[in-house]
């Protein structure tokens, strides 16, 4: 049995996503920007498809800009906001617990002179809106806040924020990473005051290698890319056509299938979470079963059996999971999310992400859960020995 | 009958390139940078074609960083290398028949406060060696020529540009475009004292979103996207699988058949070249039948016709061209190339580029030679009332 538990990692392009990038690869091969017929017709599908994803969205089809991944539609937001607003203020505000293109975008302008807030958070992974509206100075000219967070699943409230941030000066720009959130959360950015906010492919079934970022119309943004001015001059570069027509179908299935999705998945979270705690003894979970969690990330851990030894145990059985503390350049091993929610130390040590999609089943969760009170038994006796 | 001798815009991408696509989207689906199996087969696979790619450029396999496209590429090299070495001088040499994605990026660090040399180029579109050499100062840090011009097909010598640099300092970095030559110009960067080589997967029947770098060990290059440190810190980002997929393979296919499809496309550029002046009565041609040109690039005008006229005529047939006026911002659809070489304005406004691939036919060239020859017969007459 394989059960695919990464997919805040990455999730499995589907099968309708692969058929739209084979039209682009087999037939609709042309370049956009060529003037005959060929060219034209690819225009003009990517046309079609830059206003399914607003509408997914709530937002103009010309506030859409297609990216090369979420990670560049993060850093062209930021850099792109912070270097054309750099003479209104110098001040930027972000969290500890943002993903590394958020974090480490910032922390390259704080190098190149900006003045940078990291706020805090809570032990379970929000941000204190009165610490939010204390940060704020006048030479403030930018907030950037991830929607949910890749690790614990927490999500912020951004229409608080906006309201926060906008009714202390409304020429603060609202920058909101919805890398994780897209496709899991019901979002209308007619309902909320944010300026820029971003979104990936393959976190939503479709291809990697493209993410869009939307940006309010009449923000001001330099771009990171020159060239050929594609994108309405923001971010030039060939587009990435069968990318395109990838992210348009998952956007597509995505929006329309989002009202099931979430239900399913809160179930399933919710199983996964009774299931750990009846099934899993002495087993850590941080994620909870609230809406105020994302419906597909679940943080774990199995204090005394290190990260990576369960993880590779239960890929034995074809059950796929991430290391909580992967990927992290400050303390090597240590997951910067989780020592920002003061998670201890033995617990950072021990955690694993279960992160779900609407493909996973309950047999899927009782087959991983069997699997890793098996190993989280054994393991805890060999190591003990 | 339908003719796409667009090539240099962009290509087809092969049956192989997209079965590889195919492999990572279908199965290898996984995140490279998840620590299970699962990503570790990924990234074992990157690594190979990481291999693929040096072998083909004759360079090492951790000199090379896939970006998300030729115009990345082109910007990364530049821009990265600009702000690394800004301690030890300001002064930039380029050419003005250079790609937008180099020129406009020179435009921006000059806006920045680099002091930038636009070099000429002659009649046909080559860069005086000599000239190049008078403008080298002490204060320069980086040249960036393009290998192969992708309007009037003009091939540098990079060799001979790289000795004249290397010789009067060998700190200047030596940037090199590479995007119109990869495949079809044989290149060993271990005979050349290349500093960096910008090449693109569209352009050689691979996807497009997909481009890779070529940065010489040592060479110091501030990233432009910050994130999870993928590509040895250079280009922050989930890679792009599927794209890199299929650049590998279009790549390995490519240098298999380099010296056969060399040989095919100049037979095929002569036998254009030779059938146009004998039929199109009339008719100009910049392109040689020479090695200083590169095989795949033919621009023609048509005087007395404008390019769009001709192209769209052209196109009711199945003929695929480009128009050589096109995408320029300077003068509303004049070409800054065509205005480089001092081509008359009559010429610039007929022109048309015809671009050829290893899988264009003799046949495929007789047909768009007798339409162009009997559209430009009749649309004369037709101008001429």
């Amino acid at each position: 049995m394989e059960v695919y538990l990464d997919n805040a990692a990455t999730t499995k392009p589907r099968k309708e996503v692969i058929e739209n990038m084979l039209k682009a690869l087999e037939n609709q091969y042309a370049n956009p920007s060529s003037l005959h017929k060929k060219g034209v017709e690819v225009e003009k599908e990517i046309k079609k498809i830059r206003k399914t994803v607003a509408k997914a969205l709530g937002c103009n089809d010309k506030e859409i800009i297609f990216t090369s991944s979420g990670t560049e539609a993060n850093n062209l937001a930021i850099k792109g906001i912070a270097d054309a607003y750099k003479r209104s203020g110098n001040h930027i505000i972000t969290s500890k617990i943002e993903h590394k293109s958020v974090l480490n975008t910032f922390t390259e302008l704080e190098e190149k002179g900006f003045e940078v807030t990291y706020l805090d958070v809570d032990s379970k992974g929000f941000i204190s809106i009165d610490e939010l509206k204390k940060s704020i100075k006048d030479n403030t000219i930018l907030v950037s806040i991830m929607h949910v967070n890749n690790e614990v699943g927490s999500i912020q409230p951004i229409k608080e924020m906006s309201k926060v941030i906008k009714n202390i000066n409304s020429k603060i720009l609202f920058h909101v990473d919805g890398i994780q959130s897209f496709g899991k959360i019901k979002i209308n950015l007619k309902d909320i005051q944010i300026d820029s906010f971003s979104i990936s492919g393959h976190k939503i079934h479709g291809p990697k290698g493209i993410g869009a970022l939307y940006i309010k119309k009449g923000t001001k943004i330099n771009p990171l890319l020159s060239g050929g001015s594609q994108e309405m001059g923001i971010r030039s570069g060939t587009e990435n056509v069968p990318g395109i027509y990838g992210l348009g179908e998952a956007v597509r299935l995505s929006t329309e299938e989002i009202d099931n999705n979430i239900e399913n998945l809160k179930k399933l979270r919710d199983y996964f979470i009774d299931s750990f705690e009846n099934e899993v003894e002495g087993g850590h979970i941080t994620s909870e079963k609230s809406d105020v969690f994302a419906p597909h990330i679940i943080n774990v851990a199995f204090p005394g059996v290190r990260s990576e030894i369960m993880l590779h145990s239960l890929e034995q059985d074809g059950i796929y999971v991430s290391s909580g503390s992967a990927c992290s350049s400050k303390r090597k091993g240590f997951s910067h999310v989780l020592e920002a929610i003061n998670m201890k130390d033995d617990l950072i040590d021990s955690s694993l992400r279960f992160s779900l999609s609407y493909i996973n089943t309950k047999d899927e969760i009782d087959y991983a859960i069997e699997k890793a009170k098996e190993y989280y038994i054994s393991l805890k006796r060999i190591i003990k020995r």
